[in-house]
């Protein structure tokens, strides 16, 4: 038996971390931790900064290579399979460093439930036959570490707030009679699809990090900076997660 | 000047609390608690149980009565008149405890920027003149509470999901073409107006603490259980918070 939990870690800032998240690191047998290849090897170096930040248990700390997503194809099914083998990654990990069942973790970027997949693929493992207890540990997610950072509320008074993504921004437009949306996962400036004039921005890039970036206006005067922003930071770093706010102008 | 942090406290869980509220609160030189009643003393016992459990620094912690909401008139302008008396309530312990400025740190369940009108209440002392420097540390939600409890997502793949209120699924039902919705602020089973055949619902209530309560399934056939675990968990401790995720049927 796998008991598995997946804890949230939050946007890169190791003070993210929760009291939970430190007690439930401590008591794993097993922290797996992917390796994406050589230009995000940033997000490896978050998590191995935290791990020697908050392990002050001997826990045993496997690193392990993160299948690639096929570029190509439909999007749907290249993540479907893309799925399959990351779960097959995690299967070997397990029988090769917990024959006899244990804890193991695994840390997640933000909060385990937003635009993440790691709950979906150790529900393949289960569906497979494995007998996994999956446990959850919040995080501090993206959306709350961009409102935190500009000082902002997510929702204005009384009224709802979509998130939603860039390709869905892209495909669809503005989503209905929304006022807000958070928009996630935008390979780049999903935004621009939209008449600036009609709506602001809070705009965050690499939140909690030592180059976090902020940028807030009018769309129309601000769209063409955070384009610039974005590649100059990409550029440095080899890859960035942004997010950010739109709300139409009153 | 006052330096005011607003620090998400996660949803009655202490171990919700992250490494950064637990610095900001021992950096206080006051922290503010307030009470809001008897019948909502246990939400000052958790804040209590907090600064108790966390405070390492000589932090003054001070309590004080909060105003309460006129229960009848139009909903938004009784909402903006409570926030001013609180605005007002602030005024006053900061020029009683802080006369020549400092830092004040009030702990916001959640995350300050979801459903909470901290942020709102801080921007009318700043309107009214006051100089104050607000920062922000980001909380567990009790949207990410929720679906940790839960061990769901909160989106369907590459799918948006909308955030809105018991008033406004009332009001307006179910949202446009969502497929996922997640309702805070309900008074009381807003879900009662959808048809319950069509939803699926992960529902929650008192997140994180000893009397934490889940339920989850079909609407049409766990609705009712909903209701009265509701009203049994009220009866018992006087309040209750509870949020939900609904999702329609494929």
């Amino acid at each position: 038996m796998i008991r598995l939990d997946l804890i949230g870690i939050g946007t890169g800032n190791p003070e993210h971390l929760t009291v939970q998240a430190i007690r439930t690191m401590n008591g794993a047998d097993l922290i797996l931790l992917p390796r994406k290849g050589s230009e995000k090897s940033g997000l490896l170096d978050v998590r191995r900064t935290i791990c020697d930040a908050v392990l002050t248990q001997p826990v045993r700390v496997v690193e392990f290579d993160l299948p690639t997503r096929d570029a190509g194809g439909e999007y749907i099914n290249a993540v479907q399979s893309w799925h399959n083998a990351i779960a097959a990654a995690w299967a070997k990990q397990m029988a090769l460093h917990l024959p006899e069942g244990g804890r193991l973790a695994l840390l997640v970027w933000g909060d385990p439930s937003l635009y993440d997949s790691t709950l979906r693929i150790a529900g393949r493992l289960i569906g497979g036959g494995m007998a996994i207890d999956i446990r959850v540990v919040p995080g501090i997610s993206s959306l709350h570490a961009l409102t935190a950072a500009h000082a902002i509320p997510l929702n204005q008074l009384a009224e709802a707030v979509t998130i939603t993504t860039g390709r869905l921004l892209r495909a669809h437009g503005w989503p209905g009679d929304a006022t807000s949306i958070v928009v996630m996962l935008d390979e780049g400036g999903a935004f621009q699809t939209l008449d600036g004039s009609e709506f602001e921005i809070w705009w965050g890039a690499c939140l909690g990090m030592e180059h976090e970036a902020l940028i807030s206006g009018r769309l129309a005067q601000i769209g063409d900076d955070i384009m610039q922003r974005r590649s100059a930071l990409r550029q440095e770093h080899g890859w960035i997660m942004d997010i950010y706010l739109l709300r139409k102008i009153a």
